[in-house]
């Protein structure tokens, strides 16, 4: 199976459609049924405690479960988020970048299930995981 | 029992403790069990499909909760999101703001969970439905 | 909207199908959005500590909103559950039957979500509240 | 760090602590930080569609989760469900037994995370994906 996007062609194609997030990510690789994506911590991903706020770690879940699914499906996925669950387990330090790894666990007509694990960089504990749920709608021509 | 904070209290001490959200959020209601708080929806916030994005959906869950959380354990708590589940329904409309209804379903010595539906401004489908559990570490000496 | 079927019929149906599960529920009530069904605690439900255990509970929340879902549905549904998420908020006696109130909060072509909260019977503190996610397939032409 | 049981003897704690569900089960593997445990599929975990039903295997996560915790813990940890969040990605067939591995993400002072993956005997695409988290009563002698 060929990949639909390189990470350069990737990194264009959400930054055209999504140009909110385009500061923020960094995607480090992507594969069939996988990623690994970086979210740059600035000031805005902080919360009170000196650590990364548990909505900046599901965005960054969010993104990298999508770059998964994008790389699989391809533009016309279109997917759309119906459930996550996710344990904050360890509170990140503010200071350092904070990387998901996405596996896609269930690649079905009409739900993608993706597991995401998310660390501190060069930190082996995770500071965060979560499962994903995508809804892929029928494609419209058939 | 009492509240700890008027509403204008509250909006002023989550201002201080954590000015990166002041501009994005309006607390319209608090009590011993329960908030509501609307997200003022603005480019930042969106997604592709004139929509909201997932994380800024999340991001009211978890915002509405800590009120609820603050309201009624008061600036002491310092309660830290262990858990969320999160089920997307419905898409919203990019140009309506969004309201959420948090119920503190127990407020135990260690755990508090919170149930919390979101809604589109005066729309009775909810747009998302999220329990959420945070953390209260057991108080110091002090 | 006229339901698909009465308590009697419900419960005959379920009986017939699911002949594994008939001696432990009583199906209290049913609506075109919501359903109330009682767990009839007996010895194979508890678990050391003299409670019900966590598994006997989800058995609960998943056939209560497995009975909403018929309810509404028909008999044609066939749906199969995807996702549950489920807090434990307190711990039920074990001499008290429990009762699962569900409320389906999105009733959608391919997905229908149901909001369960458990309580022994007689209580109004929820000893569990759980979000489940049922994928209904699509009909085929017969 | 030393395991508190073998196999043998966490299988009669178990069977002695929890007589219900000692025919269910059968425990193939410990680790201070894992386990691997067997669903022997019979009658009762079946549902309609020739397919194991969902309360059953939600059942095996929570067993299998249970050993892991009372591998690393020991007997005084009397570790107790707070959260789960399962999802159901492929059915499994009736006649093939099911086999939970579990893996602890985190063993704080109040809550343990485990991850657990869920397959068919022999099969490498997993059945269920789900995290558990346990809440960890303070000892009781300070």
């Amino acid at each position: 199976m060929s990949l639909r996007f390189t990470i350069q062609e990737l990194s264009e194609y959400v930054e055209e459609i999504f140009p909110q997030i385009k500061d923020d990510f960094e995607i480090l690789e992507i594969s069939e049924n996988s990623s690994r994506v970086k979210l740059k911590i600035s000031f805005k991903h902080l919360r009170p405690g000196n650590t990364v706020s548990g909505p900046s770690i599901f965005y960054l879940v969010d993104c990298a479960a999508f770059m998964a699914v994008c790389s699989r499906l391809g533009k016309e996925a279109l997917a759309v988020t119906t459930n996550c669950s996710i344990d904050f387990m360890r509170k990140p330090a503010r200071d350092i970048d904070l990387v998901a790894h996405c596996e896609l666990l269930k690649v079905g007509k009409s739900l993608v299930v993706a597991d995401v694990k998310v660390y501190s960089e060069n930190n082996e504990k995770p500071v965060a995981s979560a499962t994903i749920t995508y809804s892929i709608p029928p494609k419209s021509d058939n």
